[in-house]
């Protein structure tokens, strides 16, 4: 047997072990119910996941609903890309970031209506997934009141999967959630004087 | 005035001079360049990250590579949807991961194969983006040589975008990133008993 074999043959052992062990876990895991994904943190990424996973579920032929909190990036390239397909529905709700509306009123008010078209989505079975994009700063802003929302993300059709994004998830949603992602900011290219870049930042 | 004007006044003041600092560090961050960006860490949503920045190029009218190493999972959501779609580029590389495989030199040898076909990509301009999913594996278990795989991604057109995905990104790569997100798994369903849900896991 060569040095080579040898490893070769102590690869496959120890996968072998490995592929048990995952196996199991696989079958451990028959559930299936509508999840509650929550990716929150500093880090860049987190709209994208969720975009990402609106491909996934366009994919298996699913409807898609998208409500886009605070942000009015009305001409982003996800939304000009995903609009153009016939099973998603996309609400842009929000008119910026309130240090550029400055208006807290009206954010609230704009926050409400918001709520009342997710909400819909979030009562409609034929949606597959629905995507509350930067929901997490009408929580904690005292836009929405949070014990509302989540008591609707909670009533909402059995099999619905639903993502939540935005920075500072609240331990609320946290508890409530069934997956929580938290992206870390190890480094960004933001901080080296490079500006937001079409295809990866809009 | 009475509270609530108080409140909103404050609110307006207080968002204006946010917004000053945001300009200003927008005004400062002026340099346009290809970016490397770097999705890691055991958390979900590294992949799916990457396949919703490729909507956002796509909507952008860009043209988008995808590499998959090790995962041969072809009958995804997002590769079945994407497929569809005439300004993408798509090779699955991999067969599966290697605990499924157990045969390292097999492994060693479609990472290599799957490495000419990145690079072909990696030189050539007309990619805007280039999304080298699940690479991290295949570098740290040293199917391929890192250092030569980071050279061939520094060497890249001066505008291409890449983004790498995979958990255990190696020093050497953190360092040659303009953006590194870190993805912590807080909370998993799959934990719960769970099983991978079309849409979300596949």
């Amino acid at each position: 047997m060569t040095e080579s074999d040898d490893k070769n043959a102590r690869h496959a052992k120890r996968m072998a072990r490995k592929k048990a062990v995952i196996d199991e876990a696989i079958a451990r895991a028959d559930q299936e119910k509508g999840l509650l994904l929550v990716l929150t943190g500093n880090g860049k990424g987190k709209s994208s996941s969720a975009f990402g996973m609106a491909a996934r579920a366009l994919g298996h032929g699913m409807k898609v609903g998208v409500a886009q909190f605070i942000k009015g990036r009305s001409d982003t390239g996800e939304e000009a890309f995903f609009r153009q397909h016939p099973n998603i529905e996309w609400h842009v709700l929000g008119e910026g970031f309130t240090w550029d509306t400055q208006d807290r009123e009206r954010d609230v008010q704009k926050a409400r209506e918001g709520w009342e078209i997710a909400k819909r989505m979030l009562t409609d079975p034929s949606f597959n997934l629905v995507i509350l994009d930067e929901l997490t700063y009408t929580m904690n802003y005292g836009y929405l009141d949070a014990d509302t929302v989540l008591a609707d993300i909670a009533a909402r059709p059995v099999m619905q999967h639903v993502v939540v994004t935005g920075r500072a998830a609240s331990q609320g949603l946290i508890d409530a959630a069934d997956t929580v992602t938290e992206l870390m900011d190890v480094k960004h290219a933001w901080r080296a004087g490079i500006k937001a870049q079409p295809g990866i930042d809009l």
